[in-house]
């Protein structure tokens, strides 16, 4: 760089060369910097991970013959009849010893080559049976982000003699992080929270109607909750909710 | 009727002149029974009430010495400053040997010449203290309307705790139906009515900020709930939880 | 629990090991009163009910054929196909002597070993055609619940004339509760209850089509309604209203 | 235009040079035409008017001096002690001649030097109190722009019986068009329209609270309305009616 | 009435069964004003209509048979394989000497055995070929209820230049009112209604994408104009539109 | 326009007669400007375009016919089917010399008898795979409108390491204009904002779910950016952004 | 329990009255469960809280008084004028050696006879200077609930060189979350997770206009992220992001 | 960094020691970016700006005397009370030769040692009165970002008769962008759009009310336009947009 201001010092180089130049310059750095980052995803244990939809099934295969090099690489809301499509052009990762899974109800495609180590538990609770997708999601992730996963289904609010059973088994276990899933009115994540003190991650879905249509509803009143220790993620989001779980984690471990 | 569609066939007066004078002739039927109707406010026994946002202190006053002919009347959502500013009008009342009452919490004047006989019991529940403002307006129209009142002020859901005794005591007084006050994520009204077998009626408030800002989570809660036996009014719309309610005492009366 | 202190005062246990201990205990307590809370449903006389939308055909046999031992279950929101898609797998529920009804327009499956007492009238009204698939679930819902049901379809706001003659007709029938569906304006609970002085429930739907998709425009008036004694459900939510309904008989009855 | 073109062609201009000629002479015709519009206010019959709220009281006294010279101007919501602060500016205009006129409750400063002709009646109809102050901006306009109006303010729809004695008086005195205004749930134009069969204008006003803050379910309500012979102006656009009302008549008189 | 309260008054009859009689009277007597009310629609003109969506196939006859004694009926967003689904059923009609006629783009069904007499003209402009659908919906029910239409499609605001020539025209033959039906940016009725003085009719359509998604943009936008003399209806509702011009007819006649 | 003028002050016209003259002869003056106008399309060098969603095979084929005659036309939001069906109809274009493309990911057809020269560079940048098809729609068109285009698609925020060589590369080439596109959190446009002092053309996509669902969150949050140098064009809308770009660089040609 | 109903068996009380005393005793059973969990908030570590807003001076003080023997309170959103008007009236606990602190920018009041152990670090960077009145008030209760707390304020992503240096300086600090607070597009947090593998804790403000006019922008942004490992709170709620952050620190010191 | 590796290869060093200095150094090179890139801002030729809604006095006096020192800084949306009270504070920059310019209407405080040099031309339009705050804000920003700015105010969309001459007199002087600021409807800046052919820029204002409360119907409207060559910026953001023009200049003059 100081290059670059004595040439323009000494006239040698226009100042809108020079400015042309450093401009350059400061990219090609974030530009190294960036190829030092590609390590990052490993390190962190959370497997890359690509969306599915709204992506063409060419381009869908392709990312994953690609990114599958890296180890593991997880598809997710890729729905049943895109992966009935795809599934024969991953033979070829089969054949070097990839384990290839489709969960149905979690719509996700796992492609990896080894086992992720366990570093802790985490618990997911849903409050119906509409819910499982989301969760399931969550839960794959987060097993393959190291973390242990113990789940309770379907213990609604509405039933709240179904819950707490399964919160006293759960806690018994010494989980570190709760994921509760939840649509309609969202209530069961501070239910949750008013009886646990760690910290719980509120995942709204979609199930709904009327007023409640689209996860709003669920996603609001868990952001307004009167309990303590509740974080939330996107409507439906299983994927990001294990992934921060994962976090907790490994920022618990270092 | 006959008369006119007679001279319309005789050709003594033209088919616009019968039309018109048809019309004019149903419109009049319905006045005579608006004249009858009249009789309706007190029968069912919620006093006439006006809404003062809105409204100037001349119009306030005027209506009110008005109404209040009838015997009752209650003025809703007057603000402490403009009651300051009107009450002095109101003498001539005092005089005639009207009760003036002004609950500066429900912000409501009530004005009235005779007590009303009660029919039996309601309760009404808030969540927190700031919700109490709104249960002041639902109590003061459901004694007005003929109920008798038990309350149980906040009772908010983050300290559960404090919800069971409440409920426990209010049951055991046999009261019919429960008015359940609520703002933030209005989860209360769902956990009330998993707790008890009388019907529910859920009032959101506006307290709240970001997302509950203007109680519409409070209200999307409350009417997406699992819980069965709810059902719900406007937001901070404590006089038409009270009404209601009334109304559900007077049905079972008859 | 004196126990657990008494070790923790004498150093037998840590005071987190005390913590954790004492917690467990608490959640013990409460799956306690959750056992013996299962008896509510059949006591309140609501039927135990799901949701179909977003369950697979498997998990919707699974429940119907658990929860029937209870001698009665509900599946609403069940699309015709997917009814189509189960019923063989129910021939077990019918040779046990359950009688298995699906209702087409209320999208209703009911499953019962046995007839339901009429405990008192309710009435139901809708403005529209199109209304009338959310007015059959509520009816069928409240005749399980143990309301004898009059019903009065299609007497919309626009065509006002078709309206009072039925209301005349239901009130002389002693109802305690009317429930009321409209869509589009949602202005038919307003004028409903401006004619009758018993609660009316209202359930607004989603007919309707620019302003008015989803029907927020037919909830948002219902609750702004000038008229007094209505309270609200959720959009198409005609399951709500019926159970509202049938607490208001059941409060009335006890 | 041949010419500039002829000139392209014989290259005594460029290409560029042409194409600006040819766009700036497009812009001078279009502002000749301009020129001869600028006697459409008065052609009309409606007022030249101009918005108070976000102007400054310079700028309002400014542009009241410079129209008057066309022999009328209205200020719409104009609140009191912004008028207090600019009256005394005025004085040079009555002077003159003018005459004006500021009408608190609808907020217009009225500045004129002659009457208008009447061509018609209109009425105007309110359902609340609250609702007089958009009505009175209504009947204002729509007299300066030759309208005679037949008002009956306060006739809300939850009182329908003071609704029908007062259409029957507007009706019988021959009024072409109904302005309806109306907050809360907006449902008095439905009403009013199902009950007469000349074109009804709704005005949705912005009294209201809870789900009817800022106009929007009387606004979607008017829009949604099943009743034949309805459209809707902005919410509180007591203007826009008036004038709109003014409009048919002027077209009927043509 | 007064026999009721004599009997009261003597004791002959209870307060509860004296107000019971009351009721039921007041109810009677709406119920004879609705009866001399039923020839309302022929009187003013515009044909008994029903809304096709959300009504099964079976209702749709049953409707159409029935209301075709009255002379005319139409049905309204009837998509194509419904009507092919229903036509047959309507051969009896054909008959019976009603003409049956299918108009595809509008989505309409038209049954009727008279023609009606043209009573004015009014003319109906679109903005782009998408928003041809609803003005055609529009052109019918205006035809039908005895206006004769001139329309102008395709005229868009980006194309301005397209706009001018056809408001000459229409303008020239003396037409009394203007829809103009527009989706996007909504902009078509200001611009109209800038150079014309008869009502203009804004009719927006749900045409567009991104924020202009559901034609809110186009509502809003017509709603807020800043020209003068434009009323609204419902985004898609040609036919309000057309009634509503068909009603300024109607009321220019009488 | 005198001589109207002095038909009528001579008496020999209405006042009325004079008016609706006067009228007419304005409107003639705007439709000879709209015949110059017609040049204009061709003058700034973009194409001629049509929206196909909303409009039958019928009406599309019939505009293409006509407006190819001018020597291009593009058709946007073409899906493939539509292609497929109407491509046999475009023969007799092919027959006279036209080239004809269809691009299947931006869903363009384009008809031309001409190439474009170009005038300069942009370049167009997307976060993901999902939003290339909305890129490579401005693509299209910029190129049409005579840009040079270069593209670095799938560049997202998420993985940051491969946005900075890309962008080097690109302002290595001296484009004067950047256009981004992105859906989900909509933060691409900003950081880019950041690092290059050429203006930003944001297109938000409605790639995304939950409360990203429709591109409302990205076309916000681009609006809402701290970075200096962006403007936004409509969700999802890569033809206006390509079309923007252009008349830049159009701009600064002249 | 068995009691009673071995008293139904013999016959001694009534079904309804056995009904009505299990009822009792399962709240009574529930209020026990209550009683115990009264220590709660003091073995968590968060100290117990009031929100002032919608809370009268009275009321405030009543609950300072009361809640203040537990050893803590903080009273939040309480604004400074608010707390001359009642600071007075708390020397009663300065007496009794509390320690009395007001915030003016978190608008915290804190009240305390104890200090708080530290167990470990959490950071809070804000993206600009009008977010540090959220983040103070995270960074209170956050200390307040044990945790040492790293602060790096106005770091904003427009000028996105200020961020890496103290980003570096907090990770060398072994902190185990990062709570980062902004307004405007909200893409703070997304960038910051994007360099950092700990949890990041987003908490969107309101500062912002136009279509970022209370902080919905950045909460849906951030929710919407495409970065992993973060979750968000609501609106301008610091005292939540600092809850949660406290919980992680109390999870794995467990 | 090889450094570091070889140090974890030899266990010198443990993996997470290993990793933790990595990410320390990587940090680091951005930081060093940074401290390049802080030139930036003079380079560009944009001023620093500061936002002063939500910061106390205090801290604005702060940012200005510390960012003066690079020669100049704006302070936007700084309400007249807030610059009285910090005006005497500036006197040490007045004294250090700085120019203070308070523009009241455009509520931007500027502070500057030197005047910025011209680089070519813009326009800039509002529809109306109540627009020119926002578009002073934008002349300013853009004049302190070298261009020469000509104005043509309240020329709306309403009175289209005033807008052609100014346009026509704008397009002589040969400006390279225009800006269009408009509330209300937001038709301006189509119709400008559909008049010329260089970039069009629009600013929607909250100027309105009803449904165009808040300006989105103007954002919407615009994002919508059919006109081509339009892009947006956020409601009320002259700021961005007198920057955007500027950098379209910039990017031209390179």
């Amino acid at each position: 760089m100081r290059e670059i201001l004595q040439k323009l010092i000494k006239g040698e180089i226009s100042p809108k060369k020079a400015e042309k130049l450093l401009k350059t310059m400061q990219i090609a750095e974030l530009e190294d910097f960036a190829k030092i980052d590609t390590g990052r995803d490993v390190r962190t244990g959370i497997p890359e991970a690509i969306f599915a939809e709204g992506k063409d099934d060419d381009e869908i295969i392709k990312i994953i013959l690609k990114i599958a090099d890296k180890g593991r690489i997880m598809v997710t809301r890729l729905r049943e009849e895109k992966y009935e499509a795809i599934k024969e052009h991953l033979h070829v990762l089969a054949d070097k010893g990839f384990k290839i899974d489709y969960n149905r109800k979690a719509r996700i495609l796992l492609v990896k080559d080894h086992e992720v180590e366990k570093r802790g538990k985490i618990g997911i609770i849903t409050a119906g049976t509409s819910d499982i997708s989301v969760a399931e999601e969550a839960r794959i992730v987060a097993e393959e982000a190291g973390c242990e996963v113990l789940t309770a289904y379907d213990v609604g609010v509405a039933g709240i003699h179904r819950l707490f059973s399964h919160i006293k088994k759960i806690l018994q276990e010494d989980v570190k992080v709760l994921i509760v899933v939840a649509g309609m009115e969202g209530a069961l994540p501070s239910v949750v929270a008013g009886l646990v003190d760690i910290p719980v991650v509120g995942v709204p879905t979609s199930v709904g109607y009327g007023v409640g249509e689209g996860g709003f509803t669920a996603l609001f009143a868990m952001l307004q909750s009167c309990a303590p220790g509740i974080a939330v993620v996107n409507i439906d989001n299983g994927f990001g909710a294990g992934v921060f779980a994962a976090t907790i984690l490994n920022s618990m471990d270092k």
